[in-house]
C-alpha cells in the first residue's frame, strides 16, 4: 500500500471511534451518552480557550494533537471509567499499548511514531503540555458534570475525595482552573451530587 | 462576568454542537446520522494526517483551529445539507453571522475577535489555510460515502456533477487528492450510488 492508502485507511478506521460511548452525558441531545470522538472535539476546543490559565508554557498546537488522538486507542480498548478500580486502570494500560500499534500502525512509518509517541508522552504526562493536556481532559467532565445536576456522579454514587484526587493535576498545573474546581466540588456536595466523605 | 466565567460559559453552550444531526452516517454506530461534533473531530485528524499532499505550504495548526471551529454557527444556523439549493446556501450566510456574533461573542473580546476572523477566513476561503481546510472538509464525506454504499448521495439521489463540483477545491489544493477523488467518484457511479448526468 502506497502512504495515501494507509493514511485513508486509518481515517475511516478512526470513525469508529464514535462508536465508543463514556460515561458522561450529553446534557443538549436527550442526555445521551457522550461519544469519544465528540469528546476529543470539545476538549480540544476547551484547551485552545484556557491555555492562558497553563503555569508553564505550553505549545497549544501540540497540545491539541495530543487531545485529538488521546482517545483513539479505545477503537481496540474501549472507554474506562475515570473512577474505576486501580486494578482495572492497570490491565487497560497493556491492552491500549496494543490498540496504539495496531492503530497508528496503520499509517506510514514516520506518522506512526509521531502519533505512538505524542500518545505515550500524554499517558506519562511529564512534559509541560502533557500535563496540561491531562489537566483539561480531567475537567471538563467536572464541569459537564455540575451543568448536569452531578450527571455521572450522581448515577455512580462518587465522592468528593475521588473528584479530588481525579483533577488533583489541575493544582500544580492551572492553580486557577483548580481554584474554580474546588469551588464547584463544595458547590456539588451542598447539592448532595458527590458524596462528603 | 470575568474572563474565566466567558470562556466557561463558551466551553459549556459549545456542547450543543453533539445534537447538530448532519447527512452523513456513522457505518460504525448502526449507520447512525453523524453529529457536526464528532464531524469537526474527524476532519481535524484528517488534516493532520493529509498536509503533506497541500499544494501551498499550510500552517497545519491554524487550518486544525479552523476546522474545530468551522461548525460552531451551527448550533444557531443549523446544518445546511451540502447539494442544498443556492438560495438556500445565501440565506443560511446571514442567519450563520449572527450566529457568529452571538456563539463567539460570549468569549472575552479578543478571543471573539480571533474566533469570528477565523470562521470567516474558512467561509471566505481566500487563504492557503482556508483552502486546505475547506478541501477537507469536502473530501471527508465523499471517503464516508464510499465506505458506506453511496450513504447520503444514494438517500439524496446526487448526481456525479454535484460531487464533482463540491470537491473542485481539491483540485487546485491538493491535485494528488483531486485524483483519487475522480476514481472514487467514477467507481460510485459505476456502482449506481451516483447518478451519472
Amino acid at each position: 500500500m502506497n502512504d495515501l492508502n494507509q493514511q485513508l485507511t486509518f481515517i475511516l478506521e478512526i470513525d469508529r471511534l464514535k462508536a465508543i460511548y463514556r460515561q458522561t452525558f450529553v446534557i443538549s441531545d436527550d442526555n445521551r451518552n457522550e461519544n469519544s470522538a465528540e469528546h476529543s472535539w470539545h476538549i480540544s476546543m476547551m484547551a485552545h480557550i484556557l491555555h492562558q490559565y497553563a503555569e508553564e508554557t505550553v505549545d497549544i498546537s501540540r497540545v491539541v494533537k495530543m487531545l485529538l488522538i488521546h482517545d483513539i486507542v479505545e477503537i481496540d480498548a474501549g472507554d474506562t471509567f475515570a473512577f474505576a478500580d486501580q486494578a482495572d486502570h492497570e490491565s487497560q494500560e497493556v491492552v491500549e499499548l496494543e490498540a496504539a500499534n495496531r492503530l497508528f500502525g496503520l499509517l506510514p512509518d514516520e506518522q506512526f511514531y509521531m502519533m505512538k509517541n505524542l500518545w505515550l508522552e500524554f499517558e506519562l504526562a511529564n512534559t509541560a503540555d502533557a500535563k496540561f493536556a491531562k489537566a483539561m481532559d480531567r475537567m471538563l467532565p467536572l464541569l459537564q458534570n455540575i451543568q448536569n445536576n452531578g450527571g455521572s456522579w450522581v448515577k455512580h454514587n462518587i465522592s468528593k475525595t475521588q473528584v479530588l484526587n481525579r483533577n488533583s493535576y489541575l493544582e500544580q498545573t492551572c492553580p486557577q482552573l483548580w481554584n474554580y474546581a474546588c469551588e464547584q466540588i463544595d458547590v456539588a456536595v451542598s447539592e448532595g451530587w458527590l458524596t462528603d466523605d
